[in-house]
């Protein structure tokens, strides 16, 4: 496995494998690598041959530079995982490679307008401009995205198509821990009772899809019975429990062909988010988180 | 020459040439071609091995409408330019195919405040955005752009640099009529005694080299004495006349190591644009426009 820290070296290593008729599979990680960023890997490498993973925590997507501070970084363990999943290359780049006196910025009009967009204001643009940049570097085939971060995941879908990257962009599942809690590299920051609390986000998920097995369609059904759930986990403020269209992420007053449940939380300093897309097969709703 | 109209076609067609290692060359035009466009193509060619040219009249980009109404279209006539010119295939998209819905955009900060961009709102936000577009279906290794429009080459630049596009950006000379009106689409425009008043833009730039020749490299000298140049060309409206620095396009006091002295002007409805880059080469300053 090539650890690679400049652009004109990827461009290079990129070339070489295109030259040799390699489709190139990739996905963006900010490190400290857990089973759902492994998942990622493993789906790319049955759509492509050569699998490239970069890591680097993006300051222009982190509102709160605290935050952005104390995300937890790991590499040499990063590095094992990888290889172990089948990586090729890695891409480490440090700040000043990508970002030299930056002006140029890529944003999404509606979109950002609800979910983590209302509580996080730049953070989209940030990772839009990051992930345009990273699929300039690597010009990948197909990149693979988890459905964790939904609102994310579908804003890059919806950039790749009005930009027309020539790349096929792949959501994958959420992996969660055996009791629920959706893996996030932010889990480590959970302290005490936080833990185990935190699994009502889950909870809240699973008592939305018993609703809707009922019949239940309604936002302002689902919603209230979901608060419950989730405040009962006593996190420290409740971000926002929505329901959204999938392709707009504007919000709905009843489930539509294809949607978004997506919960977001605090418990203590830590910010938690989960999801579960709702899609419409025939006259029955199938729910996937 | 081949005339591809959808972005699916384009793509086939690019990775058809990029099988056989052809050098993709690329020239983003709105058509109604003149010896500039085709000045164009010729730089291209030496350069690459397949010429692509794009004919989009991009509405994003036109903050009038009835400037984007108006502005000259003539198929027939661009397609036998190009191939004369040696263009291998022509991309001609219509609205529906190049913005469906399109809620991405790409824009830049800083660079906009000045030249064209005060006077045109979203101009370059719609530059940014098309031009972003077009690199991604035809995957240029180069594309040549004219000094002509030299605030957009300059943030085209930046743009590539910033997002990391895989590839070379070449900047062409200005080509000119006989009496020096720097060639452009909208001169068909000019009616009676403007075609001919037109050439103080020109005319301005020549005087701005003379006093830079005798060592004067202050703005608030320089600009005055082109000031008084055009107004005798009777425009109805100066735009502007600015001197900036070359890389970052903010107003200078004097000549740093590479400038762009530029001039905007309304000859009756039609708005006119021309521009000198002055380069400080060891003790002396190089005039090109």
């Amino acid at each position: 496995m090539e650890i690679i820290h400049t652009i004109d070296a990827m461009h290079d290593a990129i070339k070489k494998e295109r030259t040799n008729n390699k489709r190139i599979g990739f996905v963006a990680t900010m490190g400290y690598l857990h089973q759902g960023h492994l998942s990622l890997i493993h789906i790319c490498k049955q759509h492509t041959d050569f699998q490239v993973m970069s890591i680097f925590v993006n300051k222009m997507q982190f509102n709160d530079p605290r935050d952005y501070d104390t995300y937890p970084r790991n590499y040499d363990r990063d590095f094992a995982l990888a290889k172990e999943a089948g990586v090729d290359l890695i891409f480490l780049p440090d700040d000043s490679e990508m970002y030299q006196n930056r002006l140029t910025y890529i944003d999404i009009e509606m979109m950002t307008s609800f979910l983590c967009g209302s509580a996080r204001p730049g953070h989209f643009r940030g990772v839009l401009t990051v992930v345009a940049k990273l699929f300039n570097i690597v010009q990948p085939d197909v990149s693979v995205f988890g459905q964790k971060d939904i609102q994310q995941a579908v804003i890059i879908q919806k950039m790749v198509k009005d930009l027309n990257f020539p790349l096929a962009i792949i959501v994958a599942p959420i992996i969660r821990e055996s009791d629920g809690l959706a893996m996030s590299s932010r889990n480590v920051h959970l302290k005490g009772d936080d833990r185990t609390n935190a699994t009502c986000m889950y909870q809240s998920l699973k008592k939305a899809e018993e609703l809707i097995q009922h019949g239940i369609i309604q936002a302002n059904t689902i919603i209230p019975a979901m608060t419950d759930i989730i405040a009962a986990g006593k996190p420290k403020k409740i971000d926002y429990i929505s329901i959204v269209d999938y392709e707009t992420l504007q919000p709905v007053d009843s489930l539509k062909d294809k949607s978004v449940i997506a919960v977001a939380a605090f418990f203590g300093t830590t910010r938690l988010i989960d999801n579960m897309i709702v899609e419409k097969i025939g006259d029955s709703f199938t729910c996937v988180y």
